[in-house]
């Protein structure tokens, strides 16, 4: 492997000193560049996404086109579900009767324990090889511009989905399984676990120079209930992958978990981040984590639908608020399809040009 | 008016002791009720919130049944849109193309200065005289057994739902008009503030003991722009209100705002309450509010889900956490249809029956 030319993500996530911040967008390869809009209307989600030549060209897109310094594969959380046996629909794929506008569909979700003991954790190197291809086609394609991310959902967003089997506004139904299945719960939770760590070293072996862990449902548990159903995972994928390969956390919504998460990262000495939404100022973030962990966000997707000025100054305040070290400029969750692209560069420039007035 | 036989939740709000919390229930008076959804098949939803008697025996069912301290009108935040000349359309509706499954549709949206200078801000006593009456007509049927609530959404809310016209995961929209159309964003939320100041008074003239403002959308908000859209316009409504009535905010999701929305209340002595959803512990939300403040929540409505037990031993650390006075035992949200009227019944009993060990 070509040594990175540009190692700004990973000098943020090791605590090291750099001049700015790297920058990179949650869903940056997708649905508001043009050049994949017309992949995505000649092939359907799974070809794009099990076609290593396809995810890696992508993958480059937002490289070649947006300039941020990190590239995430193209890929979806759901490809766990699969690994571990589970029929996925995605909506427009051909054949199925997921309508265009909805979400994923799993049609049989798990409910007793035959159901999770039916499910596969061993194999993930087989079962996703089409993913560890496509980091290792776009790793070689890269040829060290930028560093290369990979990913997966965490435990508790997983399980939603399994128990689910659809978007929820409230996952009520899956809060009800963990409240009155717990030993299921927590034997659910720790098969998505094993089969997730074992993924995401596989990543790192195949070319992901750094992951991150999506928790995007665990905002909408209580700080009680995410210490029982979420954490303790994440936790234990962190604890896992860090002698592997530099980890990021994203527990959507769960501000208040801040403070744990950063302590139970050994001392902050740990290549660990944080991902953070735009529910919490930049400075509150910083004073519950103790400033001794790399902070990753949290720039609200919407304001890239504001002028361009007022983007740029947006990104500037965020970063007075962060700093500049220790953090990761990005977004608070995925880019929207309407964002206009030049919208979208503003918000990588404006993080490439910051000067600290201070 | 008779005299109050169970006035904890006015005690409760003008910080008076109690022996035991208030306690009620978001949409109380709903689905989750075999009574209301026969009145339902029957009924569509405009003439069950526009028929006084309709509405007064929807809103009188939880009281009777699940035994609250406290009886919400049953109407719409819609209902201000309406009276402002904006044609609604609710799911069911017969005659509309709204599916049942849907939310509401606002098939005009408000996009110019022409549009929110043809929004009517008058006559709001002539244009919503049904929920007026309605809440007359409960009031007499309460004969002074609970406080009787009324209430409206709050202006972000609402601005919300004029801009997109319909729901929506990100309200995008709405944020990017009020990017890049401040100007007209602060007239359409300032004519919104009017017509609610006027609609509330016309409400506690008309039998509120206590009306609540439903922030719905401004956790969608990031703390900067919650001050800019949200705030000033609760502020100004809890100010205009509170020499009238008791007011309860509801911000729902924007736990950041506790600290300042509970310093901006004259310094704590007026009679206002801030409600909360389950995203913040109650010990953290006291501490941010200084104690100074009634606080209302936030048992996040999926754990009613949960077995009964459960959900009692939930209830008695919740009240632990928040403590007895200056407190309204209530969800973090509207409780949801799958419900079952035992586990409400068990909630409100739970509250009932609170000792403390301390």
């Amino acid at each position: 492997m070509s040594k990175l030319k540009n190692d700004l993500l990973l000098k943020a996530l090791r605590k090291e000193k750099v001049e700015r911040p790297p920058v990179w967008m949650m869903r940056q390869a997708g649905r508001y560049l043009p050049d994949y809009i017309k992949l995505r209307d000649k092939y359907d989600f799974f070809t794009r996404v099990q076609t290593p030549e396809l995810a890696c060209e992508i993958t480059l897109q937002p490289v070649d086109q947006v300039g941020v310094d990190a590239a995430i594969i193209f890929s979806d959380i759901l490809v766990i579900p699969q690994a571990m046996g589970v029929e996925v629909l995605m909506p427009g794929r051909s054949g199925t009767d997921v309508e265009e506008s909805k979400g994923p569909l799993l049609p049989k979700t798990i409910q007793t324990k035959k159901d999770i003991d039916n499910l596969t954790i061993d194999g993930v190197e087989e079962n996703l090889k089409y993913v560890l291809d496509a980091l290792g086609l776009t790793k070689k394609e890269l040829n060290g511009r930028v560093p290369l991310i990979g990913f997966a959902g965490a435990p508790w967003t997983i399980f939603c989905y399994l128990i689910e089997g659809k978007g929820s506004k409230t996952w009520e139904k899956a809060k009800q399984f963990s409240y009155t299945h717990p030993d299921l719960t927590h034997q659910l939770l720790q098969k998505i676990t094993t089969i997730t760590i074992a993924y995401l070293k596989a990543q790192a072996k195949a070319g992901a120079d750094v992951v991150q862990v999506f928790d995007s449902w665990s905002g909408m548990l209580s700080p009680e209930d995410f210490k029982i159903l979420a954490q303790p995972y994440l936790v234990q994928i962190a604890d896992a992958l860090k002698e592997h390969v530099p980890v990021i956390l994203f527990p959507k919504g769960s501000w208040y978990a801040l403070r744990e998460l950063s302590e139970s990262s050994a001392n902050g000495i740990d290549p660990i981040a944080i991902g953070i939404d735009w529910s919490i100022t930049p400075r509150f973030a910083r004073e519950l984590t103790h400033n001794k962990i790399t902070l990753q966000g949290n720039f609200d997707p919407a304001k890239l639908l504001a002028p361009i000025p007022q983007i740029k100054k947006w990104v500037k305040e965020m970063i007075d608020g962060f700093g500049v070290q220790q953090y990761i400029a990005n977004l608070g969750h995925g880019i929207t399809p309407n964002v206009p692209v030049d919208h979208a560069k503003a918000f990588v420039e404006a993080v490439k040009e910051y000067q600290s007035d201070r």
